[in-house]
Parts: structure tokens; C-alpha cells; sequence
């Protein structure tokens, strides 16, 4: 077997799983990515609401790449692929390769929407999810000392667009931060008098799970005195306001923004046909058509199944980076893969304490016991055994005592400065 | 007894302790910080060498003054105080007192060496602590695809200027990171290579204790291969680049200070008088001159017992704070305290694993034992009981498993950005 070079560009679901794959079978395998770890962003709303510390959502790719023979990391931003050579393009010089494997992810999408996106808070990276911890924060400290009554209320209140599982999610975590912790730190506000406000496009929260999820998601939530406004849309947004596609304003100091993802900007720059969502139309067996040793993996490629585009998921991701991985160890022993499958395990979101909703294998599960299946599901995806730790023991700790103990303002670098 | 306002600047160690002696007593106790935390300085370096979560070391004000009853936590920066008013002023408007206990600490002394100050890093916030942990592992990300040997080099060259606690506690920290993690994360990079040069301007190292344990410090940090200068100073830096006294360069990439504090800017600005290093010299009771009802506290205070000043340590402001809430309580009772006293409990250095010296009643221990009590102390010091065992099981895990988890590279913020 002739030793050959495999790059994978990503280091997040997709990426780790191929490397993982590829790692030990006498491959030089070059891991890039801009960040030194690997990102798991489905908690990122937890640092957010002040439920855990950055650092317990990430992992050393070095660490990683240890355990992984053959595997090399290389940190740097790739700013393109030149196709015809062979070669990756980074910051730091070009990286050539004989298979490529492409999992950059997603970015976030505001469809264009340019005031919207100037005020509007997102969580795709480590640093967002503590600029907004931040932002929350200081808004509150704010609230104290601001004297005008209806100031006060826009510095408490949180617009969320988009009733995904990220919009749900961090609704739940932010209304729960806000009555059960800081109700208790500031005795000078009327925390009642917070207000968030969960803005849905459609007729209904998770589209993606079925109806009576979204029933038991809806109820639960405005339970929670979460406002939840279904058929709405924001379309504009100013630093204390948001407007509705109604011409309704809500007077808000924060605006968060999970309505849309589109595929990163590395893939606009491959010589390929993209969807309306940046994406790359990918063939049966996730290469680049015309490029039997270039791969596109998650977020980035576009693939149907069914009848229907797969879903922009970690697990679609997960599943693409191992089977990336098998068939490049495949095509150099020179029996192909059959094409790629995903195998659907269901979907879940979790709403607060106490309360998740899961659909998986045809049944919907909800309540206590799904969200003890999403919190353990959450644990055994988390990598790094240390993480687990520190994170079951947040958790364990906000359960038990209602208290989120990152409840820091770290940095002064907050959109609307104090 | 009158209700009396009375107002703490800075929440460190001995603002923290104030507020303890005066909460509850009917008195309005209003806790001023520009953080909403309180900050463990003396474990900053272990979040520079990656050994500890930044959270792990900050605990939110808000939340300890929960159980101080009659407190309030007024999140500003102060920019003044009106002696005359009785007001201190802040960004948010003036906040007037009876009684104002004033700790706003230290900060770093280059003493007036630009060029060193320019190229340097220091430890006194928190996110100083998270800079220079993303400075640290970017070097040696820029020292892998680093091609001219003598630049590879400086990349693993770190300069460290003092050799205080700070100084020396870094300096073995930060070899012990390179030796037993970094190591075994860059196999492309010829560790061992790394340099840890400690620079100190008198003939020993831990200069406020007794010689023998300089000594075994001495001997213990060589031993580590940290590379010790005694009776060197820094006279100038560039980039890359540090000169001693003798005109001597050593290329280095990363220059550390913890060769001075001086006391906070809000010092310079109060009508009183200054010593060099811009303390405030205070009366027996820790009061400004003129000012009974002003106590100056901790590093900003200067005061002479047994003919030497009182050091500028965690110790001195823990017991000055204790003194100036009781010393608050005694006034208003009309039974006045008898002046300041420092019980010097003795002082502690941990140099590495199983390593550190302590100096106690006239005790001097060394070794695994004085490692040992470093840690409880350490751990009994710390506020919070969530930071208390994340920063043990950080501590255990190390000890273990020889690995540092935070080795993260969290923000591109780097003064010399990759």
C-alpha cells in the first residue's frame, strides 16, 4: 500500500470522526483547523446563560491527535483549495494533498437582513457565547442603575428569532438564568418584569420533529413565561429596538439571532455549483463531482435522501465524517463503499429543567425522562473525559442549588458597552 | 445606633472581608467593583499555564453578597473621591458615604522602562491570565511551521522578570507545562529546546524569605532546567528579543514582569500624600490622615510596623479589611479599636509538583509537605465551593495524568498575533 497524504480541513463533528477513522492505517493524515480544539457547539447556549464555563465545551485537537498515530495538527485559516494542484491554501503556506476532506461547517445566515445583523447576537464560536454571557450580564447591571422604567424593561428583555432546537433551547436556559438565579442576585429589580421573547417564522416550534412535540414544546415554554410568537418574522433592528414584519416594536436591549445557517465561506470559494444556502451539491459518495479524492462533509454539503435535503446536523455530520474516512481507506484497498446512507436516531431539545422533548425510532418521548436522556446523550458526545466531569457537575450543581456559578462579565467588548 | 452608609472600593481580598464584618450589623453596605467578581490573583498563573479555567478562579459578587444581608453591589468604575462630599465618584454617577473602606489594589510597576512595558505581560486580571495563555500556545503553534531555527528558538524562549512568588510559581509552571504536556502535544518540535529564563535583580529568589529556602528554590527550579539570572535586571525588549544590564540579548518571544506592583491609579487621584511606589501612607487605624472616616486597605495602604512596611500581599489585605469593618462598628459603638496590628502568619511558594517552600512560625518546610499545605491553603482561600472542586479536580488530573486540559488558544488577541 502506498502511503498517501489525507487532509481533513474542520475539526468539528464531522472532521474528528473521519480523522479517527483514517488515524493508525499507515496514512499521513494532516488535521487543519483555525482553532485549537474542537468546539461542541450544542452546549455553547449553556456558556451563554452562564450554565458553564467556555472551556468545558471544547478539547485540545493535540490532545486528541495523540492518541490518533499518524495524525498531524496544523493550525491555520484556509483561505482556498486549488483543486487542479492538490493543494490547500492556508495562511501559512500551501498544504498539498492526495485526499481532501472538507468539513468547514456552517455560518450564521441573516438572509441579507444588514441592520438586523449589525445588532444581533449569534453563537457559532467559543468567543460568542462569552460576549453574550457578558452582554447579558452587564444589561441587568445596567437595569439597576438606569432610571427611566422603560429603559429598564428594553435592558430586560430578549428577542430570539428562530424556534429551532438553539432557539428553544436558549429560551428555556435564558428565562430559567433570569428567575432562578439573577432574580436572587439583583433584590432591585423586578426580575417578573423580564421579558423573553421567542419569534418562530412558522405555525410552529421545531419544525423538524413531530407536531405533538411542538405542542408539548410550545406549552411548556409560554409555562415559562417565555413569549412565544409563532407566524412572525423580524425584519429590522435598531440597538434598543426590534421590528416585527408587522410593523411591531419591541422595545429590546438584545437580539439573538438562530433563524438561518449557511455553509462557511470556504465553500464559496471551491470551483463547484453551490445550493441557495452556500452549500455543495455533493455526489452519492460525498465527493466533489469531477473529484473522486476531494470530500465535502456536515454542514457544507448538500445532500438528498428520501426526497429531501439532509438536515444541517452534527449527527448528519458525524455520520459523513466516518463514512469519508472509511472510503478513502476503501478506495486505496480498492473495494468502494456503497453510497452514503444516513441513518436517521431521531432528534431532541431540551427546554429546562426537568422538561425535553425526543422523538427517536417512531417514538416521541417527553418531559423528565427525555431530558435525562438528552443530558446523558450530551455527556457521552462531549469529548474528553475531564469535560464530562466538569460539566455533569454544573449540572448537578444548578439542579440541586439553582445556581449558575459563571455568572461572570469577563471582558468589556460587549456590542452596547456598559 | 444611626443607620451609617458605608462604601467599599474593590472587591479583593480585603474589600471581601470588610463586607463580611459589616453586613448584617443594620448598617447600608455598598460594595463597589469595576468586575463583578472577586478575583484569586494568587492562582493566575495557572490559568496563564493553562492549568486552570479562568471561571474557576472568580467568584460573582452578587453571589456572596446574597448572604450578606444589607449589601449592594454597584458594578463602576471609580474615577474619583469627593473627601470633602463625602461622595466617591464613578462612571455611573457619585455614590455618597459615612464610612468608605477603599482597596483597589495594585497594578503592574515597570518602573517607567516603556519599551519592557510595551513588550510585556503581566498577571493582575483575569483576562491578562487568558492573554497570555493564548500568547503561550500560539508560540509554539508559530514555532511548528517556524522555518529559520534561531526564530524557532525565540518562539520557545520565555523571559520571566522578577523572582518573587509570582515570578518563580509562573517559572515552574510554565516548564512543567512545556516538559510534560507541551512535549507530548508537539512531537514535530524539539521541546526540550524551550527555554524558561528567570531574571532577578538581587542575589536570591524569594527575597522576603529566609535564605535556606531560597536556596532549595534555587536548586529545585535548575534542577527543572529553568534557566535562573540572579543580580540581572531587564533594561530593554523588543518583539523578539530581551536585554539585560550587561548589554547581554536573549531572543525570546515572550517576556513576563512581576518585578513591581504599584499601587492602583485611584491613588494618585485622592488628596493625600504618596510614597514612591504611590501607596497612601495610612494612620494606625488604617484611616487617611484628616479622613477618620476614610480606611485606605491592602496594596494601596502603606504602613510601617516593627520599622519595615507591610508587604503587598493577599495576607495584609485580608486582615486590614477585617480591621477596617471592625474598626467601622467599633467607632459607631463609641469604643474605638487600639491601632492595626499584622500578625504575620508566615508566607509560601509552590516552585512544581511535590515542590514548594513554606515559612511559618518559625518553621521552615520544604518539599512535599509545604507542597501539600500550598494546595489546602490554597483551596481553603478560594471562594466558592463549585470553583473549590473544579480546581481540585484540575489539580488531581494534572497530578495523575500529567495533562492540562485548558490548553486552549480562545481568542487571536495575542500582542503578536499569529
Amino acid at each position: 500500500m502506498l502511503k498517501k497524504r489525507i487532509v481533513i480541513i474542520g475539526m468539528g463533528f464531522g472532521g474528528i470522526r473521519a480523522a479517527r477513522i483514517l488515524a493508525g492505517k499507515g496514512h499521513d493524515v494532516v488535521l487543519v483547523d483555525r482553532n485549537n480544539y474542537h468546539l461542541f457547539q450544542p452546549l455553547l447556549y449553556q456558556v451563554a446563560t452562564a450554565g458553564l464555563e467556555q472551556e468545558s465545551i471544547a478539547h485540545s485537537v493535540r490532545a486528541m491527535a495523540r492518541s490518533w498515530p499518524g495524525t498531524h495538527f496544523h493550525l491555520a485559516e484556509v483561505s482556498g483549495v486549488d483543486l487542479a494542484a492538490h493543494e490547500v491554501q492556508t495562511g501559512t503556506g500551501p498544504i498539498p494533498y492526495d485526499y481532501l476532506i472538507i468539513g468547514a461547517g456552517s455560518v450564521t445566515n441573516y438572509f441579507g437582513l444588514e441592520s438586523v445583523e449589525s445588532h444581533s447576537f449569534d453563537l457559532k464560536e467559543l468567543a460568542d457565547a462569552e460576549t453574550l454571557r457578558n452582554h447579558i450580564l452587564t444589561a441587568f447591571e445596567r437595569a439597576v442603575i438606569e432610571p427611566d422604567p422603560a429603559g429598564k424593561r428594553a435592558l430586560m428583555t430578549f428577542v430570539i428569532v428562530g424556534g429551532g432546537p438553539t432557539g428553544v433551547e436558549f429560551a428555556g436556559a435564558l428565562i430559567e438564568l433570569v428567575h432562578f438565579v439573577l432574580a436572587k442576585d439583583y433584590p432591585e429589580l423586578s426580575t417578573h418584569a423580564a421579558r423573553v421573547v421567542l419569534v418562530e417564522a412558522t405555525d410552529r416550534l421545531l419544525a423538524a420533529m413531530p407536531e405533538e412535540q411542538s405542542m408539548y414544546t410550545l406549552k411548556k415554554l409560554r409555562g415559562m413565561s417565555v413569549e412565544v410568537l409563532l407566524n412572525a418574522r423580524v425584519v429590522d433592528a435598531g440597538p434598543e429596538r426590534v421590528i416585527l414584519h408587522d410593523g411591531a416594536v419591541i422595545p429590546a436591549h438584545t437580539l439573538f439571532w438562530s433563524a438561518g445557517v449557511k455553509a462557511a465561506p470556504l465553500a464559496a470559494v471551491l470551483e463547484a455549483p453551490h445550493t441557495a444556502g452556500g452549500r455543495i451539491p455533493v455526489e452519492p459518495d460525498l465527493t466533489l463531482p469531477g473529484h473522486p479524492e476531494v470530500y465535502v462533509i456536515g454542514d457544507m454539503a448538500y445532500l438528498e435522501q428520501a426526497g429531501a435535503a439532509l438536515p444541517m446536523t452534527a449527527p448528519v455530520a458525524m455520520q459523513m465524517g466516518i463514512y469519508a474516512g472509511r472510503s478513502v481507506l476503501a478506495k486505496e484497498n480498492g473495494t468502494p463503499l456503497p453510497p452514503f446512507h444516513y441513518h436517521d436516531k431521531g432528534s431532541m431539545a431540551t427546554i429546562g429543567r426537568n422538561a425535553a422533548v425526543a422523538s427517536a425510532f417512531g417514538i416521541n418521548f417527553r418531559g423528565y425522562l427525555a431530558w435525562l436522556v438528552w443530558l446523558l446523550l450530551h455527556l457521552y458526545y462531549l469529548i474528553g473525559f475531564r469535560n464530562r466531569i466538569v460539566v455533569m457537575l454544573n449540572w448537578v450543581w444548578y439542579y440541586w442549588f439553582h445556581e449558575r456559578q459563571v455568572r461572570l462579565i469577563t471582558r468589556r467588548d460587549t456590542k452596547h458597552p456598559l
